[in-house]
């Protein structure tokens, strides 16, 4: 097995090895899936995997699938190398691809859907690297988030896309009334299923892998990852969101990404980023609440577009406030 | 009194002194209050605050939290001192106020997003400020809309958030026709209600002592907010509007910061631009009218969202145009 | 006719003489209309104007109208010489024309408008070169899709806009069901409708024309308007849009300003931007029917905004990809 390395944080690959270049691609695909929640590490991929699992194997399927064809066209398209290798061109496929299968049902032809869309999110994924590259900001799982809605509204025009039903309802947004009472399980769920949900999983078990997956790569993203949970939580319960939507965790995936983001991606680790990342978790109910409003006359979920729309506002405004002066992490 | 000079167009602070400190901190909230109508002026802003007042403490008292809130959000950031000054970061704050508190009831939890709306509006600002460095393109009201309608929106998944009633109902854009007869009452009211709507404030004392405020810092806006005020109103009558939302003043405010941004703000005030302004003046209501429907599913108002639009475009589009080489004012 | 010289490539123009003024003017006007399909060349427009004139007078009264308006204010504003001499400042304009005419009844308020959102589509031009140069990307038709959905949207709350009927109704998206089935005669019609429905123009001899006109002006752009248009047709009957609106053109026009754009204006006409603008043309159709169904709650329709996007996607992307490295030609 010479000729690649499969070390967590090392490049070292030598292509000539038909062997070795399928190692380096598997651990892309790896890496890919760990980059979901920021971690350019193999073993946080593996465990993230093996928590989709844990849930559904079609998932699994369906997310290894979405992140190898995403990492191929960027291959075929001849993309940075490096940042195919660290599964940059693959987490956003990778979503696409468990976004897909859970919403539509798993036919032949949403299989087809789900490569063409991967291949998209590599082109949009392109795109917004050269249109955000003057700010250095980085794309985040937009790419994802805009050609999952593109497929998902295409459903109203393409009658023979099938889906599973598990849509929002069109309709238009009412005023809401304080639903359930809040208890001790909904928060323990909701805390869990907040990290599930990053990937549409809402099992305990799979929650709890995925921390164990942010544990071994980031002390301080594994504690972003709960704090960051439990904030959306919280906030949510207090301005009286619905019981079951708090338990399911839909209040606490975004606030999961946005606390990783701010505190330990975008920003130094220290007191001041740690603050501006509690704000910006409080912040994020409000976006996921105002969104999933928004999105109501046309029947479609928020997705991460919350988490995505924060981390721009506060990763550029940070620039701006002397506060933070020297605290930028270098990112794409 | 030393270690400030409370002058109308000078900076000089000596924070040494607390005193001194905190008056300086209410120069800067009366100037954030007159720059909500691009006066950098405290008198101006004075006298806003007494027309918003002579309608309704309530509002006065929002206005006031809210330009408080983000300008010390913004001071604890470390936001440029010269801006922070200026009011920069307290106009969108004042408006974030007094819009939650007009479509929301008084009651704590309001208040609570007040505060917490008006620091969000610094951090939009602090981003807007980075993402069209590059095109000396100003924030206008565009984090007040944004902040503003997130919170609106959110009213649709947290229960414990209390309207008041006044938020446009949620439907389906229908084709208009005309309703009720314009007089000169209507002309009358619209034109000062035009100039008071800015502020939320329907009421013609108010609307005369907000153009009296524009009067004391500059004749050029004080002309360009009547002519824009009439302007837009002349052009939803002529269109076919409903009366009543004419009279109100719907279609005036708008075009009111329209008139004095293109013709005295980011514009030398010459023919040329006078001639740009007015031609600001009259698209201004096709889109207030268009984004008035384009919200009409979500249920939610357009603010100044048109005005902000407007005024990119056409400050934008200048640039381009050998007519204006030279004309255009250093302005953030 | 000295002082200028009418050639289709050239832009030698002297302006003492008025009778060459006015020849240069329609020169411009004629390339214009050629520029909605990228063809700076007069004769192209000439042959577009005549398809259009021989389904429809007033459409083509309309397009004129409009093309002549938005390249006066240009001239007026003082607009880069040689982008108005070659149509840029045109095209959307002569969109907007005919655009407001085939949704709204052809009364004198609505001319009016036209004049109005011509010249606005100019500003709005302007707005979008000054926005985009730092990507050094092109504006396309996005002022004509932004002016005429405002315009639309208008109707809504001006009483004395007169709509024709033709807009979508507005509603909540549903899912589709196949309607309908395709045949031969479907394809067919389809295909040539494909390409008049760029200017709206739902005739069989109308398409035609326009093919001849690409013809004349590029082998290329001819032959990437006959297989966007098929490819746009094929994927939507292969996901199961509505037979009526395949046969209608409707899933064709976008994917043929896509193929052409892609494979032969920014991109050098080679392998690789075949391959590339052949995923762009199967793509499109997912994005038609996503927006078609995304302004359904308006009542508006998608125009050529999915071709926008699309182009604007896979032209920024193909920066970041070594595979287009020096491929790139240099285009406003």
């Amino acid at each position: 097995m010479k000729g690649v390395r499969l070390c967590a944080n090392g490049f070292e690959v030598h292509g000539e090895d038909p062997l070795a270049s399928l190692l380096a691609f598997l651990d892309s695909i790896l890496r890919g899936t760990g980059q979901v929640m920021f971690q350019n590490n193999s073993y946080t991929g593996l465990l993230f995997l093996i928590g989709i699992a844990y849930n559904s194997w079609l998932f699994a399927l369906a997310v290894t699938l979405g992140t190898a064809v995403s990492t191929l066209t960027a291959m075929a398209m001849g993309a940075d190398r490096i940042l195919v290798r660290s599964g940059m061109f693959g987490f956003n496929g990778g979503l696409v691809g468990i976004a897909l299968l859970y919403f539509l049902q798993p036919v032949p032809l949403t299989w087809a859907c789900l490569i063409l869309a991967a291949a998209c999110s590599t082109i949009v994924m392109g795109a917004m690297l050269a249109a955000f590259d003057m700010w250095k900001l980085p794309a985040l799982t937009a790419p994802f988030v805009f050609v999952s809605l593109c497929f998902f509204l295409a459903t109203a025009r393409f009658g023979r896309m099938e889906l599973t039903g598990l849509l929002p309802t069109a309709g238009l947004p009412k005023t809401a009334v304080v639903e359930g009472v809040v208890d001790a399980s909904t928060i323990a769920q909701g805390l869990l299923n907040g990290i599930g949900q990053v990937f549409f999983q809402e099992n305990l078990v799979t929650g709890a892998l995925f921390a164990a997956g942010l544990l071994i790569a980031s002390r301080v993203a594994f504690a972003a990852a709960l704090a960051g949970s439990l904030g959306g939580l919280l906030v949510a319960w207090g301005m009286g969101a619905a019981e079951p939507a708090i338990r399911a965790g839909a209040f606490g995936f975004n606030s999961v990404l946005v606390g990783i983001a701010l505190s330990s991606v975008f920003l130094a680790p220290n007191r001041t980023a740690i603050g501006y990342a509690t704000f910006g978790v409080v912040v994020t109910p409000f976006v996921v609440a105002a969104l999933a409003a928004a999105l109501e006359p046309l029947g479609l979920p928020a997705l991460t577009l919350p988490f995505v729309l924060v981390t721009w506002v506060f990763v550029l405004a940070c620039r701006q406030f002397e506060r933070f002066r020297g605290d930028q992490e270098a990112s794409a």
